[in-house]
């Protein structure tokens, strides 16, 4: 299984007033993780949108919390295709804390392809052939 | 049940490059509207750290997207509490375009009560009694 | 003076660490406020890039800091235009708490009329007489 | 005059609904920036708050804006330390584009000094002699 894993830093601006990450943070890395993953498939979503009309819209996200993240800590997102199927993908995200590879989070992102060429009326379709075996390759990658 | 109900519009910052709202927005709004709920049970989460060292700490968050949100629109956010334990409560807040009331997400949070009188090391604890009267009240609510 | 006012309410998503208010949320807040303070003058900054292939883009913004927001108070932001030439137009917005009308955030942004019908090339623009002249009107607006 | 340097990635939740920066996100980067710096000169920020009940609270903030960020781009931010009196710092943030150092934004956040040690009472007071110590060599570091 193909994994994308991005180390980043907890920043001042990332926490809340108790001093621990405040949570609408995770999913942004999360999203920006998928991304990220999506490029070491050589597929760029922005240039998905711009030439074919596609996304991978939004079914369903979540986290669970396991631990805190902190003030200056450093944290490895690791990011997986768990699950794929005719429309949908699932993304996974587990969060730790860098240091000693203790779970804080672990996030999921269940995305459906949609037709965007008209801005106001997305569609569901199926995801097309090129991209599903790029997919499927990633998610059963050794 | 007691609801809480808050009226709040769309803005340019909220969009996304394709228009819609940046799912992690959403979160940012329900962590909101859950204070606000607590705020209409005369119980201020700040107040509970700095007087009795409590918080309602994370086990679990999602949301379901049903549509998207667009630039200007007014949507509505119902925050009510679903499920109370010993321990824990789950919030659930249904966010819908208020002009015709189509529910655009579901999201939810699973919180428990942690003594977080050491900031370092948050401990669960069971929901004071004087809390759970008042949230037990307020779930069952007619 | 056309003056446009928004009544908000400091959130526990908008704290920093130390309780007080993360600065960057008072630039989303006075962007957002820019947006309303069109929208009071019947321009809808939506409508006016997808119509007129039209922005206000950034030339420069910046905040001045009185008092630091805790939360759960009330603030007032009011916004009105302060200088217009023919390409730019300057918004002040000044931040106060809502109880006692203490100043906390004295904010600007200077904006340039822009073109973007080319997405990829942003060009500076006079600023259609049209809209000069409604926005003339909320600058000596009695 | 010692600088530090961070480079970073432009993510699709940092985009605005024309596919170019929200401008806040500049300022969560610049801020992240001081507190990178500081570390640089191995000063702990959230350490000074702790131990010493000091922080450098904010003053004013600003940006100049020469050329939009776009999608999947790399951007560096250079900090340094441009003024510095008894009391406050200036520090600059020049944020460009990392593939042809073109200028995108100017930044710039000036500070005081303050004691923070009754947290509903800030008072401004002289940089203690060992941090200005610091800080006038960072200043003039070759």
């Amino acid at each position: 299984m193909k994994k994308s894993t991005v180390k980043r830093q907890i920043m001042w601006g990332d926490l809340d007033s108790l001093g621990i990450v405040f949570y609408p943070r995770y999913y942004e890395w999360i999203d920006a993780n998928g991304h990220i993953f999506f490029e070491s498939l050589n597929l760029n979503l922005g240039s998905l949108v711009k030439e074919r009309g596609l996304i991978f819209g939004l079914v369903e996200t979540g986290c669970r919390y396991h631990m805190p993240g902190r003030y200056n800590e450093w944290i490895e997102i690791v990011t997986y295709l768990d699950d794929l199927s005719d429309k949908t993908i699932l993304l996974r995200h587990d969060i730790s804390r860098f240091s000693d590879k203790t779970l804080m989070v672990e996030g999921f992102e269940k995305r459906i392809c949609l037709d965007v060429s008209d801005p106001l009326k997305f569609k569901a379709i199926e995801i097309p052939k090129d991209l599903h075996v790029i997919l499927s390759k990633a998610r059963s990658h050794p």
